[in-house]
């Protein structure tokens, strides 16, 4: 047994974590949820708090080639305040962790606090804590946020019911499009350090992938119109991945129909001249930080009108599995071929 | 001022922290404390919640030619634990993030949560998050733990008063000299691969730098004889260094004497050995994780006999300083040269 060796690529981010969930149990009567969430649920007097946690690393989350260090310190908040939204949480406190090497100035880490500190007067929260260490490699950066959601508002993932309608915020595969932009600009630069990187014809991808917002904004709405989701998740592995968190967890099916995805005009345009189709970059790109939620038939009288949230399917039984139906009516079974940082490519 | 380039060094860690904390004000309600002291505190109902994190990066805080994977999860989880004992708090969950590059297996991974998991059950806390990402460099591991306390219990760090005892529990510097001997044994086993590292002799102070414990213990204790002591933190940099935070948080200043600091034999024969200042080791050594607090003189009585607390000296006004009387009786004024990962060396 000591001598055996397994890849991590073998089981996947997904599988990692349900490996190291399995041996672990929850002791402590406060902790109302564990790992199956956005966010862990923790008893706190007449409220519930909620604690997510996110790791950036430079290399892997982001290019500081093109990644402006005050647009970092923006996302890495907001990408948290993602995760308190999709509980339908309110987001209160975070700590901030970094670890930088000596090739960062004092200014580069004022950048960086310039960014966490405008999300953090965007989104009201307190920066509570944190820690700063040296690092002998690349940029570092942990987030942990806390909120707090009355206990009778709280959504989770697993509680989605057949005939409930699917609904996604915004509009998706921007980010993912705008990465590919990015990405094509470092290589023309890298060949030719004299060319000026062409953005201004995908400033609206650029900057889904650069400063995305978390949607409190629907958070605040769905509370004024009295609406509470039956079930909750941000999209940040792409609507196939975390749909299938959905339906996985909640025990269901689901249909979705392409005509009714909601697409960017840019990230379609630049999808089409990457010959990449955009219905992928919706299923599996990520990164969108949109809010994916299901609600009651009775509700959709409420939300029918909203500008920026589009009804994109209805949950299923399980049996019926989770599918797209294409523009031509051709009914194609999902992939949940989610972001995986760990995937061999 | 775009061009101006300050090195961190120059600034050094506390430098940076009290740069960062002066950007950012509080503006939650529920934000009772914020960077101030070991752990941030948060309204929760009858209770404050306490929350505090740390990072952990290879080749800066742990060096895995010589820390067992199962020693390092059960320390990244027990010097959280210890900033939650310091503010005289229980702790109750806690999220765990990691980066790692594809040179660990899976059973690597297995062995870091093995001692993750042996931390949370002799800690009573549950892992309740957390975070799996690849990283293109070495070992990140991010820890966020909540803890709790009863209102009128929160032992902050500002508030030692003129009189008071000044207590440390277990015994200083034997992590500090645990470490030398580590690293040692890696350079001689780098330049003679067939040697064996030689570290029978050297098994208390080497099991302090490998798996420390967080004071979890006497922090039931002083709660079964009804003491709350008047200032707390634990001892992460040094003595020095952490009865500097406690006495200019209070406003206060503080003589320490040689002859009652508590070192291990074991610590002091290595010390010797290594023609180090044992008295170096205490102030300045760190990773003690072990307790550092005052009480009102009318609480010694309940302590006096305590075998693991010791009584080495006592708070003054301000303007006295803060010092070492020597076994010689000189007194001379303390550094605060704590661990600084900034440091230029």
């Amino acid at each position: 047994m000591a001598d055996k060796r397994t890849e991590i690529s073998e089981l996947g981010e997904f599988g990692l974590i349900r490996r190291i969930k399995s041996n672990f149990s929850i002791k402590n009567a406060s902790t109302v949820l564990g790992i199956d969430d956005d966010a862990a649920v923790i008893e706190a007097g007449d409220k519930y708090l909620l604690v997510s946690t996110d790791m950036l690393l430079e290399g892997v989350h982001f290019d500081l080639a093109f990644t402006p260090l005050k647009h970092l310190g923006y996302k890495a908040v907001a990408v948290n305040v993602s995760d308190i939204a999709a509980m339908n949480g309110y987001p209160k406190q975070l700590t901030v962790s970094i670890g930088v090497s000596n090739r960062f100035s004092v200014e580069a880490v004022d950048a960086l606090y310039d960014g966490i500190k405008m999300a953090c007067e965007a989104y009201e929260v307190d920066l509570v804590g944190g820690d700063t260490t040296a690092s002998v490699s690349g940029l570092v950066i942990s987030v942990t946020i806390l909120g707090e959601v009355d206990k009778d508002k709280l959504v989770k993932r697993n509680s989605a019911k057949k005939k409930e309608i699917i609904c996604v915020t915004g509009d998706l595969g921007a980010a993912y499009m705008g990465l590919q932009v990015l990405e094509r600009e470092k290589q023309v630069f890298l060949e030719n350090p004299d060319m000026q990187p062409q953005l201004e014809n995908y400033s609206i991808i650029v900057g889904r992938q650069l400063k995305p917002e978390a949607r409190m904004d629907i958070i605040h709405e769905l509370k004024d119109k009295g609406i509470v989701p039956t079930s909750m998740i941000d999209i940040s592995d792409g609507l196939a991945s975390d749909l299938f968190h959905i339906c996985n967890q909640s025990g269901v099916g689901a249909t979705l129909y392409e005509d009714k995805l909601p697409i960017d005009e840019q990230t379609y345009q630049t999808a089409g001249s990457f010959k990449i189709d955009p219905v992928t970059c919706v299923m599996n790109g990520g990164e969108d930080y949109e809010l994916l939620f299901t609600i009651k038939q009775e509700d959709f009288e409420k939300l029918k009108n909203h500008p920026d949230i589009h009804f994109i399917g209805y949950i299923q039984v399980q049996d019926k599995g989770i599918n797209l139906v294409t523009k031509a009516e051709n009914v194609v079974p999902l992939q949940a071929q989610g972001w995986d940082h760990f995937h061999k490519s």
